[in-house]
């Protein structure tokens, strides 16, 4: 009863903050002129996605008692560099659809992609820089030290494209680096604008850090449990095509050299995903990934534990709200 | 014989502040990993270039009795943000060598390009971020409101390419934004750092404008008038190939749309750069285009005459060394 009543609860506030989000987005003076500039700027910033970064800066602010207000630029510019990500990778993964719409490099080309990403990103550092805040200089610091980690992380996710020696250690910093840092940076700087102090701080990056490892690696989960319809997408030519995944790397890391190069011609060569599935269960790699997510998500608990109660309570609620989307 | 000293003292100040800002750029701590996000990243950062967007900040803030530590930050972020703009706009242009090495699209390859530039563009905001100054909340706002001129400027610049109808005036604006706001940014930020008044700033900003626009206009004069050897490529294949340039765009300018097209023809089909240079010289836009620059260094030159001597007098004197490196 009481987890049904928070589940609400928490539903209406998410869709408070996504409203104005959604509201902010659309309020930002954009130019018509350049068109070529402005058109798939416009585009881009228009998809709806689930606004989950600015969502938490919001909630975080707004339960150390900050004005929604005042979060608003930080939390649009998280958003929007956000949105920036998506189009330049877009182009380097060579991806044809994001958030249901073609991506900007193949409704237009790969120059006008790569100098609207530019844009988008300007647009990012530009409305940070609106933020009204003693502590404007370290929002910064944090907010640019995390998009480089972002370029790492994306650096990494292409150089492991072409490396089998892929460690599970190395893939953690590759999807640390590459999704959960953004996460961080969007708690990190609610409680910034909060005038929280470090030990605080670090709490709030630890949960963020370790939510966004959790369901990365319970995405990769879902890819090799799911049907392949609600997938949406062939599940076995991934894994043909050299896709890493942390219960294959996991299969691969108890494996003896011989055994390893008999798995991965048996990936490259197969592309039945029932088959792959029961590879990976006989292994113990699904139960041991499981296990894995479990022991994070206990971790990001853990960590808000310092939180006042109002901010820990729809931090977890926030957290219940999409494991329950994942699962 | 006071110019010769003058020349011979800027010559000094202007190698004292180079041989700043690539010690400062040398000494930006670097990560090794991952190799294929920060190899290219040294490769340009590394390259030499004449640092004219630093020495502006610094001669600027010093001129107003700033030291150099004060304001090496900020300097050292408008080259870097320089060297991104340059990695991003030869994919765009699909150039080969820049600043006498191979492009990093050329040396590595595109995706590689796209994201060390984004790592570049990353680098300059978090070094800019270091400035200690109670300005940094405007100093942020120019730089970003700046950025953003700059990818207009190139997308005008790409969309010129497939439009025969360019006014003067577009023109203008282009060649404005995609490489004198730039300048207006260095001056402008070495003001907020020295924490100068609006009317100042708006003097530095006119100074730097109008350079921009006549250095870029005289650009395209010796691209006209030079020997096709000094200049080592082919110009009238440029012209053949669309390109617009002051002078070409003053000689349509007056010309009735029959004449028009016969023009345009005469330059598709025709690479001879002494006969194309005669057409030019005939319809009188060489002096026109002449006459505006002379026009727009005394307009530069005027606007700082509200700046103390000492700003003034050394602005004058790189003013002078530019101009002579140019003709």
């Amino acid at each position: 009863m009481y987890h049904f009543k928070m589940t609400n609860q928490i539903e209406i506030l998410i869709k408070k903050y996504q409203d104005i989000v959604n509201q902010g987005l659309e309020e930002i003076p954009i130019p018509g002129f350049p068109k070529s500039l402005y058109e798939p700027l416009q585009y881009s910033l228009k998809t709806k996605g689930k606004r989950i970064r600015p969502i938490l800066t919001l909630l975080i602010g707004e339960g150390f008692g900050v004005p929604i207000q005042k979060l608003l630029p930080a939390a649009l510019a998280l958003e929007i560099l956000h949105t920036y990500t998506l189009v330049h990778d877009d182009i380097m993964d060579n991806d044809e659809m994001r958030r249901g719409q073609l991506t900007v490099h193949k409704k237009w080309d790969v120059n006008t992609a790569i100098l609207s990403g530019d844009a988008i990103n300007t647009l990012a550092f530009r409305i940070l820089m609106d933020t009204d805040s003693p502590n404007l200089q370290k929002i910064g610091q944090v907010f640019t030290d995390g998009m480089m980690e972002i370029c790492e992380g994306q650096a990494l996710d292409m150089e492991f494209e072409n490396r089998m020696n892929v460690t599970v250690d190395e893939y953690l910093t590759m999807i640390t680096k590459k999704t959960a840092v953004l996460l961080a940076m969007s708690c990190k700087i609610g409680g910034l604008i909060a005038e929280v102090d470090d030990k605080m701080l670090e709490a709030l990056e630890t949960f963020a850090i370790k939510t966004g490892q959790a369901f990365q690696i319970q995405d990769d989960l879902l890819e090799i449990l799911s049907d392949q319809e609600s997938m949406g997408k062939s599940l076995g030519s991934d894994f043909a095509a050299g896709k890493k995944t942390y219960p294959m790397l996991l299969t691969l890391a108890d494996m003896e050299e011989k055994e390893k190069k008999e798995f991965l011609t048996f990936l490259k060569n197969n592309s039945n995903i029932i088959e792959i599935r029961e590879r990976f269960l006989k292994s113990g790699s699904i139960e041991k990934a499981k296990q894995t997510v479990n022991e994070l998500i206990t971790e990001s608990k853990n960590s808000i534990s310092v939180c006042p109660p109002k901010v820990r309570e729809t931090l977890l609620g926030l957290l219940q709200f999409l494991q329950k989307r994942k699962s």
